[in-house]
C-alpha cells in the first residue's frame, strides 16, 4: 500500500506552480504499489499521477528512469510520460523527497489472468524492447543473475523456518542456473517486473505499462522469461501452455527470436522464477509476522522454478 | 490503507452493467480511510467512488448511511451522492461484499489546517445539521456515551502499558463525563467523525464532505465538539482559539447555539476527546507492535481531553 509520505496542500500548490500542468483539483493516495508513495493527482490542465521516492529506490537511478520513460513514451509505447517542469526537469522535489509527475494512463489492471491478455503483453514488450534499442544509458541490473547469490546468502538462516529443506533447494538451484545462464544473447532495456498490476487494459486492448522502477539493461529474452513466470501460471501453479504459446507468438511476430534465445528461454525462466522467489523469501523473513501489509508468498514462486527445472526445452513452454 | 478486497476486471465489467453509468475506464485502490475498500472508479460516464464494506461496517446500517448522503445530497450538502443501479437499490454486492457507488468530488483535505480553514468547516456542519432535519430514520450513536464505558472496560488491562496511571485517569474523567452529560439538546443526524482527510477543499472553498460511516442520531453540538478536537490543536497540543472562534462563529451564522448548548459546549469536547482517546486506545493495544498499518496515538487525545478539562467554560474554547 503505497502513501508513505504525506503531502501537505500548500507544498503541492508550491510544487505545482513550477509546472505548466495547472492547480491542484484532486488528489488522493493510490493503495497500489510498494516501493513508492503514488498520488492520483487531477489539476486544471488534466489527470497525473505524481510520485515520491521512497528509500528502496536509489535516487541516482532516477534520471535513467524518467529518460527510459520519456524515450519510450515518444516512440509510442503507453507508458506514463514524465512530465517536465518550466525548468525543464522531471525530476525535482516535494515534502522532503525525490519527485515526478507523469501522465496518467487509462486501463485497469487485469485481477485475473485470462488468455486473451498474454498476445498484447508479448507484443507490447516486443515493442518496449524494440523503441527501448536507441536510448544509450544503461542501468545495471541489481537483481539480475550476479545479485542472486548475495540475495540468497542473506536469506539462508531463515530459509528453512520457511520451509524445511528450502536453503537447500535453492542452494543447488541457483548453483545450477548460474552455471548454465546463457551468454551472448541480445541486450537491451528490459522492464524486468512487467507482473498484471503493471499492464492496463482497456475494451480488451493493452492501454498501458506502468511502474519501471526496476527496469535496467540486460538480456532481452529474461524479460519474457518474466512475463512468463508473471502471466501463464494458474492459481493451482499448472503451467498454461495456451497463455505462453500466446504470449511467445506475438512477441516473436514483432520481435523474432533467435535460436540462442529459443534454447536458453527454459533457464532464463529458471532465472526469472529464482529471482522472484529470492526477493519474496527475504521480504517474507524480514517482515514482522503481525504485519497488516500483505506477504507475498516465496513458495509461489518456488514452485513456479519446480516447473520450469524440469522443463527440458522451449516445447515444454509451449513453442 | 483501503483495499482489503480485489475485484477482477470480469466482476467489476459485470457489476457495471447493472448501472447507467458506463464500461470502466479506470479503476485504482485508494490509499486513505481505514474502514472500507475504496477505489476511483472513472468508467466513459464520468468520475465515481466505488467503496466495498468491510467488517467494521454493519450491513443493517448501509441503507440508513446511503439514505442520509442521498438526502443531504439532494439539498445541496456536497457529499458523495450514491448512484442507484437500474433496479433503483445504491446497495449493491460485488466480490462478496456489500458495495456502492457514489459521485466523485473534486477537493484535496488539508493535510495542515490553517485558520482559515475552519470557517467554512464550521459552516458546513452547521449546514449539514440543517439539511438532515428531515431525514426521517434514525441511527443510535454507537461510539456515543453509552458506549464508552464498555470501550474503556475492554482497553482498562492495557492501558497502563500504553502509559502509566492511564486507566486511573480515564476511569476518573469518563466518571466526571458521564455523571455532567447534558440533557434536553437539540439532537439530530451528525456526521461524528469531521476529521481534515474527510474534508476537501478548492480554491480555499470548502468543496466537500465525505466518509458518513460514522454517522448517527445524538447531539448536535456533540458534532461541533468532534470538529474542535479535530481541527483546533496545534502539533503541540496547544489548543488554537482564532480556529476555535473562527469555527463557532460560523457554525452559529448558520445555525445560532441555543445558551444550553454553549454551556454544555466543554463537556461535550470532554467527551468527544475521550471517544477518540479510547477507539485510539483500544486499537493501540489490539494492533500488533509490528505491523506497518499507522497506529494513531491514543495519548494526542489525552492531552485534548486534558486540555476540555480545564476549560471551564465556551469562554474558554474561544467564543
Amino acid at each position: 500500500m503505497a502513501v508513505y509520505t504525506e503531502v501537505s496542500d500548500e507544498a503541492l500548490a508550491a510544487f505545482l506552480t513550477d509546472y505548466d500542468i495547472g492547480a491542484a483539483v484532486a488528489f488522493r493516495g493510490i493503495a497500489e504499489g510498494v516501493e513508492n508513495s503514488n498520488f492520483s493527482l487531477r489539476t486544471t490542465g488534466g489527470d497525473y499521477i505524481l510520485t515520491l521516492y521512497e528509500k528502496r529506490v536509489d535516487p541516482a537511478d532516477l534520471p535513467w528512469f524518467l529518460g527510459l520513460m520519456e524515450h519510450l513514451a515518444t516512440r509510442g509505447i503507453t507508458c506514463p510520460l514524465p512530465v517536465r517542469a518550466r525548468d525543464g526537469n522531471a525530476l525535482r522535489h516535494l515534502a522532503g523527497k525525490h519527485a515526478s509527475v507523469t501522465t496518467f494512463l487509462p486501463g485497469v489492471w487485469p485481477r485475473r489472468v485470462r488468455p486473451e491478455h498474454c498476445a498484447p503483453v508479448g507484443a507490447a514488450l516486443a515493442s518496449l524492447h524494440r523503441a527501448g534499442a536507441d536510448y544509450a544509458p544503461t542501468r545495471a541490473n541489481a537483481l539480475g543473475p550476479a545479485g542472486w547469490r548475495p540475495l540468497l546468502d542473506r536469506s539462508l538462516p531463515g530459509a528453512d523456518g520457511v520451509q524445511p529443506g528450502l536453503g537447500a533447494e535453492l542452494s543447488a538451484a541457483l548453483e545450477g542456473i548460474l552455471a548454465a545462464w546463457p551468454t551472448g544473447l541480445s541486450v537491451g532495456h528490459i522492464h524486468a517486473d512487467l507482473f498484471p498490476d503493471n499492464v492496463f487494459f482497456l475494451d480488451n486492448a493493452l492501454s498501458g505499462l506502468i511502474d519501471f522502477y526496476f527496469a535496467a539493461t540486460d538480456i532481452l529474452a529474461y524479460d519474457l522469461a518474466v512475463c512468463l513466470n508473471a502471466w501463464c501460471f494458474e492459481q493451482d501453479f499448472a503451467f498454461n501452455v495456451t497463455k505462453a504459446r500466446a504470449m511467445l507468438q506475438a512477441y516473436q511476430a514483432a520481435r523474432p527470436l533467435s535460436p540462442a534465445e529459443l534454447a536458453a528461454l527454459p533457464v532464463l525462466c529458471q532465472g526469472a522464477a529464482i529471482r522472484f522467489a529470492l526477493t519474496r523469501l527475504y521480504d517474507w523473513i524480514n517482515t514482522p509476522a503481525g504485519a497488516l501489509v500483505t506477504r507475498k508468498d516465496p513458495l509461489e514462486y518456488i514452485r513456479r522454478l519446480r516447473f520450469f527445472l524440469a522443463a527440458k526445452d522451449v516445447h515444454a513452454l509451449g513453442l
